[in-house]
């Protein structure tokens, strides 16, 4: 397969681009390069990357030349912060919406076979009790999370009017490697712990989330990719997780085995945007798409703090 | 109340200030006057209508002065065709979600206590099994449908961040006096007979709407306004509509017991984008809106044949 990703510079494109590479696909990336990350250095012998802004027209003419050589879209590009989100709103709209829209009318006038999105199981959920699935009204309660959800609604309304296929992937906290430029709780927490700095908790430390690790969402997300769509359908929803909800104090008790730092907790007041408790039911990506995480958190987290060690801190040891 | 109306020379709106004038409320409008509308003629003696078009930023300063004198708005201001959605997407998208992003910017910066949103209940669900209700997955098969979800998306995120009230209600498919400038089925249809032109159907004339006369939806509208939101909710979802579903075929009855004219049916291939059947179960509304429609749909259509014929085609007799 010919394959664009968006956001091809991220987190989870570069984990992406070198199991696709892997698998055979050949790959274009787009990236308008202001998320901070250097993750060219790892994929930029696997595939072109092109400096695009999505959220600008001005985008069209080049995206639409790059689309005309692809079967596959995998939409990744977005600005995936909650907290961000509420305090600047259009910028996320912009971002997010506004650069889907643009790449959907793109999509719309070249053609391409399918488009693969990366949207979120928790904020679009909201806070309704868990575990939420396929069959669960979303109710976001954060621009980020109403973001998500706009484009889920026009990915789904375009596949069906213009003839595309559409697999929207309902992400649970991804974690692992090349996540230098990502700012979640995993991140950051491991990242105080190697400065011997306090551990910043917003709340009580009970909320929880389904954290998956990468490599795990990858395969998930490569086997959407073959996915077959039965007659007169054209859309599909699938939660991508580990079905497993992990408090924040469950996940400081994970990092405490692991390192031998110790440290302290300190606690500040919840956060507006952000949801309590999530976890999703992950059945029907499980019958469908094959999906099957194999990482254990322990492990995964192990890695990544080892990851976040020789990458982040090199010069400290 | 001092009450904002966007889209305030549409056709619901026309109807809505009428009552809300009776009920004691003062009224300021915004239209971007683009629609073909008239109706100013009607309530230019009841409110102000200031001319802005809420998708350009350059409304936002006088945007803002308005909010600032009024305690709710109510948001009707849309592009609402369907077929034109699928034509125009982008149209549609910077109509509906721009404008709505742009005007729910400025009530985060200046604050008002509510707003009432606009919603439809068939696009939004798609080829949903009716009836639907509040508990349904929306699934919108057109750019319009998707930009109503993107809407209730923001606004329900919004009042959570930004502490304000919302009330999203999802409208049937509206008919009733002062809608010389729209295009639905009914008034096309009521159109063709007076002119004796045959009536057009896209499909078998058994795809059906859940029809709700102008008046019993301004009235579900008007007690929305006083609804008491519970402790910790602040966003509510509402279907208003007769909970009855009407096919072509029926309509078509009813019109030929009200016409002297005959008339014949030239039948037409299925739009893309429009949905198959749709009702929706409205006892959320009746029992915590006090919504009851009471005009039969026979009394309706009579009413708006009447109107069209004297308001559109008064040279004619």
């Amino acid at each position: 397969m010919k394959i664009l990703v968006t956001g091809s510079q991220g987190f989870i494109a570069t984990n992406l681009i070198k199991q696709l590479v892997v698998c055979g696909h050949q790959i274009v990336g787009v990236d308008n390069m202001v998320s901070g990350s250097n993750n060219i250095i790892y994929t930029r012998h696997l595939c072109d990357h092109f400096n695009l802004d999505l959220s600008s027209s001005d985008c069209i003419p080049k995206l639409s030349s790059i689309l005309d050589q692809v079967d596959t879209v995998i939409h990744l590009a977005a600005n995936g912060n909650v907290v961000d989100s509420v305090s600047s709103p259009g910028e996320n709209f912009n971002s997010n919406v506004v650069s889907t829209f643009n790449l959907l009318e793109c999509i719309r006038n070249v053609g391409v076979k399918r488009i693969v999105f990366s949207s979120t199981g928790g904020a679009l959920m909201g806070n309704t009790p868990p575990p939420v699935s396929e069959a669960s009204v979303p109710m976001p309660i954060s621009p980020y999370g109403s973001s998500k959800l706009s484009c889920e609604a026009y990915i789904r309304s375009f596949s069906h009017c213009y003839n595309f296929e559409s697999i929207i992937l309902r992400f649970g906290n991804v974690y692992g490697p090349f996540s230098s430029h990502k700012k979640g709780v995993i991140n950051q927490w491991i990242r105080s712990i190697l400065k011997n700095e306090p551990l910043v908790v917003y709340g009580d430390g009970n909320s929880s989330r389904d954290y998956i690790h990468v490599s795990d969402l990858c395969s998930g997300l490569i086997n959407s990719l073959s996915y077959e769509f039965p007659l007169d359908s054209c859309c599909e929803v699938f939660h991508l997780s580990n079905s497993r909800e992990i408090t924040l104090n469950e996940l400081a008790d994970v990092l405490r085995s692991i390192s031998t730092n110790p440290f302290v907790i300190q606690k500040f007041p919840v956060r507006v945007g952000e949801v309590a408790n999530n976890f999703a039911d992950t059945s029907k990506a499980k019958q469908l798409l094959r999906f099957m995480p194999s990482t254990s958190f322990d492990d995964g987290i192990s890695e990544l703090f080892e990851w976040i060690r020789q990458n982040e801190f090199s010069n400290h040891l």
